[in-house]
């Protein structure tokens, strides 16, 4: 019953890992709710950041009650579709799971209802929000983690009778994080319809910038931060060697994931400011941040198994997928205020099919088999790896597309029938904030009868 | 003479953990800065930063100098009501403590005046600050932690001679640091009075909104993310077994740790949510941010000794405890701008009672005597643990409002006979900004003659 | 080929270290990001914060592609000048470097760019801003890190031959990092000149206040934040014992530079404090973090290797740097928006002769030859140590002011001959993010037509 130590300090050293990173991870929600703030107009800023206060708070009662259960439940109960144990932590810890694991996987799933709440951003009924979130952090995006992210998954990559042998690559949630919560935005979005005034009526989008580049800057930096917990973390384990190595293991994988991480945002970030300067004809800061984001979200499927050369291309091509999508919604007058569809949707169903391409076979085996010496398993199309990644990869578009669009399609439907939805429209002229929160988000001092005319007026009277 | 392997592994380990708590902690304080910053008007924003500034600068001095000989000096010279080694970090390193111990108490020093800035805000001379800065950090709380955190305190729940057989458990601080900081604002709010204008000629509160809400969610998740620092980082060691378990030891407890913690906030977020909708009419924001707060300097003291559905209660009782003690605040004209006293000495306060109620005699023992399998000592009232914890518990609430009071308030006292403590109502009305900091802390484009009809006309002008 | 237990818990710990060091240091990006937004005018914000986010993005794949080699590589073709293997990562990772060791430096190589990004803020073009950002961070500044800090460097004080018997100590890059970026943005500002109005016809200076204090301090603190990973980071491996000490290694070193640092800011924020109050009449918050700033770059080169009472030292005449050469640019109409010239410059010099005067013999010999107790190596001259180290120190500072001098010198010029360096009169008075980044960064709610006047009629029209 004792525990050795060579037990201690490999729990010590793997929980110091895995912790720190769910706190990064949990700084990803700081950063939407700025770069959400930063991207909506002044007057519905404290609205679109309690949503996502409320995404934390609600996610982790609801995590904790059923939504953990779901997702990595196990034992007899279990099977491949949904978890039915471990219901408010009850048997944790175990042999499998830590407290620790339960943390860092509730950072994930309350990440999910903020990439949602961007798309359906200044104009969403906030109890219409607290339905949609609680439903879509409790039940629909930790089923889909059980699909790809439990060993009794029926697309995961590591358990036993893996799909088309190989089962699905998704190592930090391109599909399993971005892509549900981009197809929950978009049909919140389609079935909202735009802002009033964001088409004019022929048709043609009418600018509505967002109050604040400040913290949209904000909002993107503390996300790349964020996504260093995102990524790399999701090796849940570090203190694992690989065989037949010299010096090699987990911490190599580790570090690698976040270079590759780094690169592609960078490479999409760069290719974006190009582009769009082409386009628009001036550097557009905002689109750079969007463009950063798109390279993270694409490269958070393979981030583990790539080389850092092709994260770059991945996240090339992470940039055009977004400015490709953003013309064609304009096209198509779907108004996504936060891009949330095109750049988690978009993006999130490219990262997956670049991994079905560029996946490397050694690192497959090593993150998915500890690097074991026998094991021989389908790997990148492009590198030689066969079809069966690639399937499996695509699959898991499909299923991600179908799933989401079969809960939370009918559920924002039934909201908009009910006529809870959407807000009316001269409470949207007004704002959310005064019409739902109590007031502005900013006071400014001239509203305050003591700007500093009247400061030096009082001063000099003083002297 | 040499340092062995095992040695250095575990003082590698515990050092990485620790250190890394440190950091978070210290964003705490910018976190402060910034929720503070958004809950004052726009004139004062910048007077409020500084406070927070100078906290940490001065802090640091002082605690180096004194503070943390006062707190953990130990030796023959020390005594059960305060330390007396270590100054200037003399003989640091040794045996018990490194460097990498003082920066993280030193973290935990400067929070504290951190949060009696908040009461006095909007109102107090920065001279007077900065004495009673330096005399909260560098003497007040550092006596209350050597009482409780200190091994030869005499709150203490781990040296010799229990108060009650048990000591208090006050694993973070609710009472050491959070207690503190709230009677401490206590007493400087009611000494200086209301700003002007908070309440009018019938004693009937005037709303008195902070500048930005942006702010304050900022400021809000930069102390949750601090307090993953705070909480679970306040093991010191995370390399301890817990011997008769199956893989357990510390990091165990650091996990539940962080998660009692997320989800005590949480649940007073959500709480606070909906008893404000129904007592204002409108879901706020601001309010949900400070429920948060109370739920995190509840859960402070038994983080490490309750189960998650334990925390839950805690969190849901501490909503309760703020939403009512700013009623009372209200009705007896009592004005803290942040609501530091109610929120960190009201919570805390409740939080120290919670544990005593519902501490776990397991995680005790784990969390105070290495889950030694002979130990035996009192634990939570309602869980069948007798009187002895609780009694300890009332105990350090009434010696630290007793300490703070019989030292603080004659401070304040005495700053306000000298004329000294609060600014003149002109310099009120003008703001502290540009009364005391040399401008206001924004410079709006149109203030520069530069907004955009000028521009656009010196471009067409150009073109 | 087997990795032994030891070596995977020993990689383990140091990439544990190493990788979460380096996100700080990371954050350090946004840091300056937010300092540079607050201290310009808000016309320019979006400008500054996208040079900010074009430093990180342009610098991953330059580093990547070559900059790490030219610092970095080693090998048969490596000489005391430039590094020329390793690029675009070839060859990593191998016994010497793993990823996170490329992670950690390339944090290192963004933040160059940054420093002198504020010295030319408010009135460069921006793809003059791309030329010079990609030069810097991928040629000038990896070539000097491969003399202090790659172990073939002719100024290394690890390597063979050091100069003097001692080489140069510059543990975290007071030289190699602000020096370096301090340098570059004196030609730049001077090329440049003073922005429109900075000084009257008299050549006196007029006040031109950043838009935001807000953001200033958000950015200082956050620096703070990425200073712990950027000084005590820059040990590289934690898991290293002392010999002959009793449970010493380089967790005591790091935790010491840990106080070192924090105490450095802190005495030069207070010394500034004071000075600024009795010079200007006036607490000024924005002087006190350009204060606790100057006293970070000054103690990045000695950190790990004075004690803590010789950081405070080094604090209080950083401060007076700081305060001093502010004085005399302002006589000189010498303009830097954001004093980087003078703080990084100015005491990242003083920092490099500060750690020849104050160096201690063991702490030296701890972080450079693992606590080796049979090594004599020179050390700080008022410790008694001797002319060798302060001379090394002082050869530092003159070559790299020469080698930026002749490097970024040239290149500011000849950008300025081409007249693609500075803006013109019309765009600079219009400001920049209108001219050539598509708008303002901030739309305020009365630009909407959406003030609270006319919710207010809109909603009283709906009841």
């Amino acid at each position: 019953m004792a525990v050795s130590w060579e037990e201690s300090v490999t729990n010590s050293i793997n929980t110091i890992y895995l912790l720190f990173s769910a706190y990064l991870v949990f700084v990803m929600q700081l950063g939407f709710a700025m770069l959400c703030a930063g991207s909506v107009r002044a007057k519905n800023t404290t609205n679109i950041m309690l949503t996502n206060v409320v995404d934390a708070v609600v996610g982790s009662i609801s995590y904790y009650l059923f939504g953990f259960a779901f997702a990595f439940g196990a034992g007899l109960d279990s099977n491949p579709f949904i978890g039915s144990s471990f219901f408010a932590l009850n048997n944790i810890p175990n042999d499998t799971y830590d407290y620790t694991f339960f943390l860092y996987q509730w950072a994930f799933a309350i990440a999910v209802a903020g990439i949602t709440s961007g798309s359906i951003a200044e104009r969403t009924q906030f109890g219409a929000y607290l339905v949609f979130s609680f439903f879509l952090t409790g039940f629909v995006y930790p089923v889909v983690a059980h699909w790809v992210w439990s060993s009794s998954g029926w697309l995961s990559p590591s358990g036993h009778g893996l799909l088309f042998g190989s089962g699905a690559i998704d190592f930090a949630g391109s599909g399993v994080v971005h892509l549900v919560g981009g197809v929950a935005g978009l049909w919140g979005a389609y079935i909202e319809g735009p802002r009033v005034g964001r088409f004019n009526a022929f048709g043609q989008p009418v600018p509505m910038r967002g109050h604040s580049a400040t913290l949209v800057v904000l909002g993107t930096f503390l996300l790349w931060f964020g996504w260093f917990g995102f990524n790399p973390g999701s090796f849940d384990k570090i203190l694992v060697a690989y065989p037949n190595t010299t010096n090699q293991g987990n911490w190599t994988g580790v570090g690698r994931t976040a270079v590759t991480t780094t690169l592609a945002g960078s490479a999409s970030g760069i290719v974006t400011l190009f582009i769009r300067r082409i386009l628009v004809g001036h550097w557009d800061a905002l689109d750079v941040c969007n463009g950063v984001l798109a390279g993270f979200v694409a490269i958070t499927s393979g981030c583990s198994v790539v080389e850092p050369w092709a994260a770059i291309i991945c996240g090339c091509f992470a940039a055009c997928v977004l400015i490709g999508l953003n013309i064609l919604a304009l096209k198509l007058n779907f108004d996504d205020p936060l891009e949330a569809t095109q750049l988690h949707g978009g993006c999130g169903a490219w990262g997956l099919l670049f991994t079905g391409l560029f996946a490397k076979e050694k690192f497959v085996v090593q993150a998915y088999n500890s690097g074991a010496i026998d094991v021989s398993r389908p790997y990148g199309l492009l590198m030689g790896g066969g079809w069966g990644l690639f399937g499996a990869q695509l699959v898991e578009v499909l299923v991600i597309v179908g799933w989401v669009s079969l809960t939370m399609g009918p559920l924002f439907y039934v909201l908009h029938k009910l006529k809870i939805l959407r807000i009316s429209v001269k409470d949207e002229m007004a704002g959310l904030d005064i019409s739902s929160h109590g007031g502005y988000a900013y006071v400014a001092n001239h509203d305050e009868n003591n700007h500093q005319f009247y400061a030096n007026y009082v001063r000099m009277q003083d002297e």
